[in-house]
């Protein structure tokens, strides 16, 4: 029925755990769900992950955990399938919407604040959200056998967080400020060797709202454990955004943020081997679809920033969608087969 | 074919009027198709409806006349299912559309004013054109046996009324006046007992954008006349909104005008009993759907202020919706049978 | 399986040309691309267009070659259906995306300019793009039966222009300036003989951008080559949106120049005669779509103009697809059999 995501499901997914009863098995289902952002299924890469953001912050480990284990429970108490559950299916998107809407909220977004009682509920039900929004469309892709990839976290966290505008109680991190776009000038002359390696590490940190380029590369290593491919894929997205964004003079400080990375290190992660075989056409098509989703993300950023609202991983979600739906009418590409996903 | 919306067609609907003529069922026609705003497919509805906002503002109901007709000839000539018709599914959306394009471009939202004559062509041609994204709509969504809700009258209002503009012959009301979002400050405090009894009403009065609590509850009465689960739904949802605006310290006249309520009606009558059976989840999802609806309302709005237009019901269909896709994976909820819906 | 589109391909199409190698066939295969955006399927249509761009501004006639072989290429190179290509189906949003965002990016709108190399790769993987946009997008209408039209044009354009206000090696042009938008004031008075003569010309050039009443003629003329109806469809809609546009008081110089025209001609041609057959229904069905589509170009244009960008031919989009998407529930309509589309 939804077979492109039960594939996900019955893949070992690194060390297997001893047999133990369910509710012991949370912290399990908790890891994959953090695992699965970067298309993994892998407790192990989950803790990693997890690790990684406790390092840089224990405020944005609480809020991935919370949002981890919030959206996994509205699906459990939903009744979805199980094996969807034990993959961590239901739980990235709440990973990232606990993540995100707590740093963009946050006065200090690289190490962020404890939110307020009511922001924390709002966070929870955003979580909540996610789970909806991620069956909904499943419901819709299904004819088409295609993913819901982080639409869900970018529909819920931005249905959310253009909101806090209008009450007093929920105020804005200092990011989210609204403004007409005008475009750069002479920029292209100040990258130094600090934009490359920061850059880099930070265009994989910033999957998951780390603005900390030693957490990304600390990523990179929990999906080398699970994947050699992905990893790989997830440093060629980050290095040729970044390289793509020097080539066309975006500003140094942005570049060195990471960017214009993590939506390129998500997309490459999700064609270069994932849903499509490694073909020479498959590499091709990959890193076409990652220069392509560098400069969407500057897209979408401009298209919202007379409301001062953020893009997430709205460039990965567009661009690689539109890539996926296209795959029937271009037999030069090899779909990936269900059962063989992710090796 | 359209398997669910035959079913708002075959329930009987209210006292039945005696075997008259084809012509002479326009009335009923019409007055089903006003009532349909609310999910509710009887005549008497419709009639207290019209007649609550006739007694606010004759030129709204005069409006609302001249748009469910509209839009419910445009289907006939076209040849549209006739008992689609009959049931009034081609003129709720037309109904909105013809009081929503007056109020917005009058210079008294409140009371509205007499459109010029090419202001009226184009309302007309606005309702007409709710009939045709009304089929497209059921198209789209036939696979999903999912209804198209007020989406047809959101997406017609829009493309008509952000034109207004580039029209020196179409001179846009007050309210809309573009402006870059800034938070609000110190709300809170001014709550007062006015604000609530007003806003509850003005939550349902809005859904017809009637700024008038008593008409509120006039259209609440007008649906117990039909559904006492739906007229306790509208006023649960427009209650539950009202205070979560309060909570998260919306300013006091936006929430005093009903604004946040509206949607959470319309999206508690749809999923609380109408789309879904009222278990203890259906119930507890209902509420759910009302908190988001709330500020969801509040996100479009914040997303539209740059170009200074209303979000109408947007926020309603956009979350309805969403929690009706999801239907398919979340086994703990019971879709209403569609022989049942409006009991 | 993508029946409707198939139906492009196997009409003549004109002049038979000599039975040569399929090297030789790219000339024919890129007049056919060009001569798809106003839909016929006719290499002397494209030449007739081709010829009148080159005579306004060989650098958008290189552009339109540029565009137009790329799409074509990518498509190839993914192995997409022969038939297909053959026919141009290929190659007409690459077109369109090479002038436009050459245009665009020009100083000067009506003449261009050269793009720098980094542009013209920006423009060349754009083109690329719209292959992949064309086949996801025929992908997720395929069980409706509906065609694309010019929505991966829309869409890529959008995804790639919106972005160059990050980039410094990308200098936007003059026309993409934002700013909120404010009521037309006080025109409707200042119409002159020429404001109809170029409006209406200028209403055709502008389907490709070109800001010159005599190339819109000539496109007009090839048309005529291969459809009567179909060029006759064109004027009508230019004359009928600038008329439209007139009575509600746009301003001179955006009626003179053709705006609101030129979404509106790309329905008329695809409404009347082309997708539906031109019955009593379809024919006033046809004149209701040039109306909408006048002030949607309008809608959007209002929507962009926070961050200064184009609609391109978005508004013709929206409303022909709405329209088709209805045809299921409008007996009233008759739906052109596929295989005699475009005689």
């Amino acid at each position: 029925m939804f077979s492109h995501n039960v594939t996900y499901v019955f893949r070992p997914g690194g060390v297997a755990l001893p047999d133990i009863p369910v509710v012991h098995r949370w912290p399990e289902w908790t890891l994959r769900g953090i695992s699965q952002v970067v298309f993994q299924n892998n407790w192990l890469t989950g803790l990693i992950i997890l690790g990684a953001i406790f390092y840089n912050s224990w405020v944005y480990g609480v809020a991935c955990l919370v949002g981890t284990v919030t959206s996994t429970v509205t699906a459990v108490l939903l009744k979805a399938d199980r094996n969807m559950v034990k993959a961590g299916l239901f739980g990235f998107n709440g990973a990232l919407l606990g993540i995100g809407l707590n740093a963009f909220m946050s006065q200090n977004f690289t190490n962020g604040e404890l939110p307020s009682w009511r922001l924390y509920l709002y966070i929870v039900l955003g979580a909540a959200f996610t789970a909806v929004v991620f069956s909904a469309l499943l419901t819709a892709f299904r004819p088409f056998d295609i993913p819901a990839l982080t639409a869900p976290f970018v529909i819920a966290a931005w249905l959310f967080i253009f909101a806090v505008v209008r009450f007093a109680h929920l105020p804005p991190g200092p990011l989210l400020t609204p403004g007409l776009p005008s475009p750069v000038q002479g920029a292209g002359d100040q990258y130094t060797w600090t934009t490359w390696y920061q850059g880099i590490g930070k265009g994989v940190g910033e999957i998951f709202f780390q603005d900390n380029w030693i957490i990304g590369f600390l990523i990179v290593l929990g999906i080398l454990v699970n994947s050699r491919i992905s990893a790989g894929m997830a440093l060629l997205g980050s290095v040729l955004a970044l390289a793509t964004a020097i080539v066309l003079g975006a500003p140094e400080s942005m570049v060195r943020g990471g960017l214009f990375g993590f939506n390129a290190a998500l997309t490459a992660i999700a064609l270069g081997g994932f849903f499509y075989v490694l073909t020479v056409r498959g590499f091709l098509y990959t890193i076409f679809g990652i220069l392509v989703t560098t400069w969407v993300w500057a897209a979408i950023s401009v298209a919202l920033s007379p409301i001062g609202m953020p893009a997430f991983t709205s460039a990965f979600v567009i661009v690689t969608l539109l890539m996926l739906f296209a795959k029937g009418f271009f037999p030069g590409l090899v779909p990936v087969a269900t059962e063989d996903a992710t090796t």
